[in-house]
């Protein structure tokens, strides 16, 4: 009667998404400031106001044109704003041409993904990883690889890599800075990784694809640098969205890149635009391409995320909390205080605390904090997280 | 190294895709004035000014709140106002829990495909027809059944659809007010169709889903009633999309409703959910999902299609082009003056004449215009058109 695959999928929602709507529940019940939800990556940074400006001043145009359809992967002006702004900043030369404007970053690797996936194919990705990777994988065809990161720093495993990289493998997707763990990977590390895959490509006979998912990328600390991979490993697809660093995260805005120095990067970027087509994500939202156009080099407001970073992991080191040091993103991984993370998620949840298992991340006996939240939050959850330290004395 | 059927997707795009770009490249060789575009249902009536108005309240609150993720299906609250409308304008009793806001009425046909196609499944459409129906059937992994409308006026065609639909057709796709020819389907047709499907349920021992495909609903001529399909077919389930109504089509707003009384409603929405899931379409354009919740009674203003309808029919009939009156939407169906729809279409672009030819709608001898255009365009049009009459005196 219906694909019993997508119930499922429908029936099971991801362990983030479930846990952000029992807490919109539990906020009705017993009060918004008695519950503690680190559960989901909703910033709460404010949009900048030059996208505010931005959106007021589009309203003041002919509606008949900022609403109307644009070209299927995207206004050529707004396009051409993006290429010149990743040209500034990472010495490239793209295009619009070069772009498929896309309804955000969930929209970008699914794209990206059913335009390269073939019969056979499988996908590697390094654990723990963004869960919804094994929905995309799977739903487009091709097996996921996964691919464990080191268990000390959670850094590239190269020896890990190495065994699980095979000619079947279409692509990995990498996600620096890191979601869940917020580790950024080292520009040498990307260039060992360049070097790896330019070499299993030889003996592929057939390009490996990087996908780099960085929705991430502005959001670093202490000015660390982020490379920029496609500069590194020519075959690189680079899926990006404005939900973080503008704090945009309902608005669907994003984008594709398949840079000019990839194998056959025409064909890939019509596959990609196929792919669009095939599942019916053709024409990002207009308005938000125009407020990108306006708005694609206002820097990232990082100074709540510093100081929620230091506000929570001041308080985990004074209980006495195991964490992983994040140098991007707004995500803490904290060592769950017994092997299980789900009955440590459960745990926590009886504290009015809420925090992702691992599990669904693919890693086990940790759980993930999104701090990106009021820092009043973060203080007034002091008392419960000591006791659900407590718990386990 | 791609994927083939995702690159030919996006080496061929869809006719109607191809010529807008053509006459956007031509538009910008020869000048605004000198093309006439018939190509694209691009809305050229004003977003009305609630919209605006709603846009600017929106960015006048916290603007955390107003861009950040909703739930996936969307914000109950902007749900329950689409499904208090509907109860006011039908009669019916749906709630939030019946609909899933989605990204335009592509996303919610996909979705609903992607939710319901199981190996070996059929899905029926009404030939002429949209033709990216073709690209999500098959994308979905099933099989299309094209059954021709009357070659006489394009209503339903019984005879032909009690000979097409069989156990294996697990949905057939309708389109009324009908893109690409303009005919709404009278009440009396639809319960004889109800009629049939039951029948044909009950033949092959499940449900065969009815998919009303609706972005025109509002937009018909002379207070013509459009009959709301789920009352009179329990197992409908509705793709819509705003983009027509209030004139929004770059804004990719819709949304999919599985009536409580379809069979399993509940596991149909959650495999819409898990669809939603899968293709990458969770949470549609926050912003919005915020203006529809505010403009969702805001009538569709006719008068400038009325006019356009008007003016190109009494051009048309002058010159001796035969035509389907529509009674809904902005497209006119205008039959060819050779068998050759394309060579048509092509001949009419050596006088700067758009004209989408019928063979990608599943029909031939045909083509479409849209009349979705500035008033002055139609006028300035007829020496084009009575140019290409003359080619074929």
């Amino acid at each position: 009667m219906y694909n019993e695959t997508m119930l499922a999928l429908g029936q099971a929602p991801s362990a983030i998404r479930e846990l952000f709507a029992y807490g919109a529940r539990r906020k009705a019940e017993i009060g918004t400031d008695a519950v503690f939800d680190f559960s989901i990556g909703n910033p709460s940074v404010p949009t900048p106001q030059a996208v505010t400006r931005a959106i007021v001043e589009a309203t003041q145009d002919d509606p008949v044109k900022v609403h109307a359809y644009t070209q299927s992967p995207g206004d050529p002006v707004a396009r051409q704003a993006v290429a010149d702004s990743l040209n500034r900043r990472f010495g490239t030369s793209y295009t619009a041409q070069n772009l498929y404007l896309s309804c955000g970053a969930a929209a970008s690797i699914s794209m990206t993904l059913k335009a390269l996936i073939e019969p056979g194919d499988e996908i590697a990705v390094i654990a723990p990883f963004f869960p919804e990777y094994r929905v995309w994988v799977e739903t487009h065809g091709a097996t996921l690889t996964v691919i464990p990161a080191c268990s000390s720093d959670f850094q590239l495993d190269f020896k890990a890599l190495e065994q699980a990289i095979t000619s079947r493998t279409k692509a990995l997707i990498i996600n620096t800075p890191n979601n869940p763990v917020g580790v950024v990977y080292p520009r040498a590390s990307l260039e060992r990784l360049a070097d790896l895959l330019r070499q299993k490509s030889l003996e592929a006979g057939h390009p490996i694809f990087l996908i780099s998912d960085e929705p991430y990328r502005e959001l670093v600390y202490g000015g660390l640098e982020v490379a920029w991979v496609p500069s590194l490993y020519d075959d690189t697809i680079v899926c990006y969205s404005w939900s973080k660093c503008l704090s945009l995260p309902g608005e669907r805005i994003g984008f594709v890149l398949v840079p000019p120095a990839a194998h056959e990067s025409r064909q890939i970027m019509a596959a990609v635009s196929g792919a669009g087509r095939a599942l019916g994500f053709i024409c990002a939202p207009a308005l938000f391409q125009r407020v990108i156009a306006a708005c694609v080099d206002e820097p990232a407001q990082m100074a709540i995320y510093e100081e929620n970073r230091r506000l929570l992991t001041g308080m985990l080191d004074e209980l006495g909390f195991e964490y992983v040091n994040p140098d991007g993103a707004f995500y803490l991984w904290v060592r769950a205080l017994e092997a299980d993370a789900q009955a440590f998620s459960d745990r926590a949840r009886t504290h009015e605390l809420l925090l992702v298992p691992s599990d669904s991340f693919g890693a086990h006996g940790w759980v993930r904090l999104s701090y990106c939240i009021d820092a009043q939050v973060i203080k007034n959850s002091k008392d419960a997280f000591a006791a659900l330290m407590a718990d386990y004395r």
